[in-house]
């Protein structure tokens, strides 16, 4: 079996081995108690859905890059030569019917649509799950990887979208991210500017480009837009939009000026005036959530409130985003369900955490105390202090083999774990045993009836670090 | 869109709704604290791994039952018109080369191979993550389901077999499975016994039948071996073995008898007695594990010990298993690594607690208190009540719309929330709330200063639940 002597992974996926499992856990942790605490609820879909369930949700791109699981046993089955002759587009759909979920919010979506009679609405849940896609594999972006959705659907009631603040602030305040900005916009806004702008057609277009104002400034902005043709009066107009300054009630009163009169342009205003209001009630920090109006994202798919966040000392891009969908389930044909999620990026926010060396250096959960015995009567000696430690909730290992001491110690040091009870032949003969603090190299004896007080004394205890 | 408005998934994958999750969050978290308590450290594998790390490893069956990933883009670019002739068999290589995972086991052998430069043996890891097979959807079995997997690898000591005893008495004594039976053998025992019955050669197959024992009594199993041509000594030897009685001492003690002399059943039987006294000082009741001859689990891959963990009183089969393997990475070239390890079954846990009603009550995580405000006056002065419990680590909702308030309490209800605190002018106005206990149906006023002091004499207070 030479082909598998070297055995390697798919491009694109990933070990996560203990150290970096401790520290994704602190994360994940730290997000579903967040979560728990507003209220969501923990849901998990299979990773396996119906293809028919995820093509057409994500664009031709999206469609490009779903993961197709071939059918069981004769999978040619229920192809002709004919198909095989017209290529692979052709057979696809007779050779394959399910594939591995894309993201978070279809599966959702469905779920809600299948079990609509059963729900309570509004119906909050949270999910942390894998998702797959096809992409080239490159720094940072991967096949497999973690979502963490939490979404809200039922309800148009906008204090869903201040909570989702409050959510994102004490997430990355626990985490210690520091200045983190999180960028709000409102859908109905960029409708009301469009239509203001005479873009209302083009709306999309213009947004792409207006977002490109810090790399090309004012200028290369509009000598781009009148390439692409679009009218003088838009122009003209623009400057006022791109030079918004003050406080975000500040922002918003000059939008309001500059609308007069378009109607979506109105109606996003009040709400996102009202969002940042009922954001300050809950207690977020003002200087924590600014208002953009440069913020375009998912125009395709949100319909209310965006969000985005940043870190901006980092070069990593944004670390959490989401917003407000009217009519989330109406591609499964139940209509009518208005819902605002948002997403933490996992990966990105280890990537932030690693960059600026926040992760705890204790693990939480890892071993906290090694005995090391030196011979079998001491390893016979040591069995029932293992069984006493770990009755008092201390995560413990005895070494398994009689190994010299500096093996054990190397052993320890890999694990990180903290203090070593040394049992030897003299220590079996006094009732004495050796205790290391193995960060200090501290050495002393303590009677064997001692160890669990002393263990206590030095704060190592029954600990729930999940 | 007619095909989807009714989305449905795949046949033998599951939703798993709050209510599951919560009960399975309860029995992971469990099993993790459990696994870490004994040094364990968590590791994850991707979902997705080379077809040939997974070939050749199950044997046909399992080939057959591994699902397989199309190529992406245009994947009948390596195919040509013969291959499509030929049929699926000569197809597949060419159009997958990746997989989903069939167990954690592999992809843990592919692991410690592909980093044991990094390692420190003994490597002690745990890993509960979903696996795949392509098996024909039935009750109970699914395509998609968890397992959760324990293995030590890197030393041949016993303690580890000990420990594994340790831990499925622990996780399933923590989980209140009344009645469960632990049951061990050794395959070198197995070996011995074939070797004295005359049939060294044709092991596999004597305890197939012999397996049989309980449904067709021990005239059944002799005529069954003489059909299949088994010699007459081996029925002559048989009935000594199949009426061993007494302590697992004893029963060890009858078959160091009857094997007088066969090299590897004796090695068994020591190494059997060995783990069981090591069982004992660690602390394990004697009641709890079983010497089972009969037991036969695994024999083309264990190479030691062997364990199988069932709950007397159901139906439900093994809920946990495993064993040793003396060269667990050897399929990937990298020899001599003896490994130990086993698995708990989360599906079958899971129902055997459903059918004896060993789940808790309480959810451990769901909303603790629900504020339902009666009109907006109300709304905005129970906002800064939410933040304030929040921020005392109490999981709180504030029902997001104005609604009646017997919708509020239905929605409460349906998510198990246990206190009320009911806000409408009069309270108000005379800053005093209805606190309302979801449970008893109690109602009583309390001043808006007294909540979190009344509520935290209720108990209901800032919890870990995971």
């Amino acid at each position: 079996m030479a082909s598998t002597t070297q055995p390697n992974l798919p491009k694109g996926v990933r070990d996560f081995p203990p150290e970096v499992m401790y520290r994704r856990q602190q994360i994940f942790s730290t997000i579903r108690a967040v979560f728990e605490k507003f209220g969501f609820q923990p849901l998990e879909t299979p990773s396996i859905e119906l293809l028919s369930v995820l093509t057409g949700k994500y664009g031709d791109e999206g469609d490009q890059l779903l993961f197709r699981i071939l059918r069981s046993g004769d999978f040619l089955a229920k192809t002709k030569a004919e198909d095989y002759e017209a290529g692979s587009r052709q057979m696809l759909s007779k050779i394959a019917e399910k594939g591995l979920r894309y993201d978070l919010t279809v599966p959702f979506a469905r779920f809600v649509t299948k079990n609509r009679g059963q729900l309570t609405f509004p119906f909050k849940r949270y999910q942390m799950q894998p998702v797959w896609r096809a992409d080239r594999p490159q720094k940072g972006r991967y096949q497999e990887f973690y979502q963490c959705d939490a979404d809200v659907i039922g309800t148009e009631s906008l204090l869903c979208e201040a909570e989702i603040l409050a959510m994102m602030v004490e997430v990355l305040t626990q985490l210690r991210i520091p200045g983190f900005e999180i960028k709000v916009n409102h859908r109905k806004i960029l409708a009301g500017l469009a239509e203001t702008l005479g873009a209302a057609e083009r709306e999309s277009e213009l947004f792409v480009v207006i977002d490109k104002l810090d790399k090309i400034g004012l200028d290369g902005v509009k000598s781009e837009l009148t390439d692409r043709g679009f009218p003088q009066a838009t122009l003209e107009k623009l400057p006022v939009f791109l030079t918004l300054e003050g406080s975000n009630e500040a922002k918003l009163s000059q939008l309001a000026h500059a609308f007069a009169g378009t109607q979506s342009g109105a109606m996003g205003l009040a709400e996102m005036s009202k969002i940042l209001t009922l954001a300050r009630q809950l207690g977020i920090p003002l200087d924590q959530v600014s208002y953009d109006l440069g913020l375009a994202r998912g125009l395709s798919y949100y319909t209310g409130a965006i969000f985005e966040v940043k870190v901006a000392a980092s070069s990593i891009g944004s670390i959490s985003g989401g917003g407000r969908y009217a009519d989330l389930t109406g591609t499964f044909g139940y209509h009518g369900l208005s819902g605002v999620g948002f997403s933490f990026g996992i990966d990105r926010i280890y990537d932030v955490m690693e960059e600026f060396d926040l992760f705890e250096q204790t693990q939480l959960t890892g071993t906290q105390v090694i005995i090391a015995a030196m011979d079998e009567a001491a390893f016979a000696y040591a069995l029932p202090i293992l069984s006493e430690l770990r009755s008092a909730g201390i995560r413990t290992e005895l070494y398994p083999e009689s190994a010299k001491l500096k093996k054990q110690l190397n052993y320890a040091d890999k694990k990180a774990i903290s203090y070593a009870l040394i049992v030897g032949s003299e220590e079996v003969n006094n009732d004495q045993i050796t205790l290391k603090d193995l960060k200090t190299g501290i050495q002393s004896q303590i009677s064997r009836r001692q160890i669990a007080k002393r263990l206590s004394e030095l704060n190592v205890s029954a600990t729930n670090g999940m």
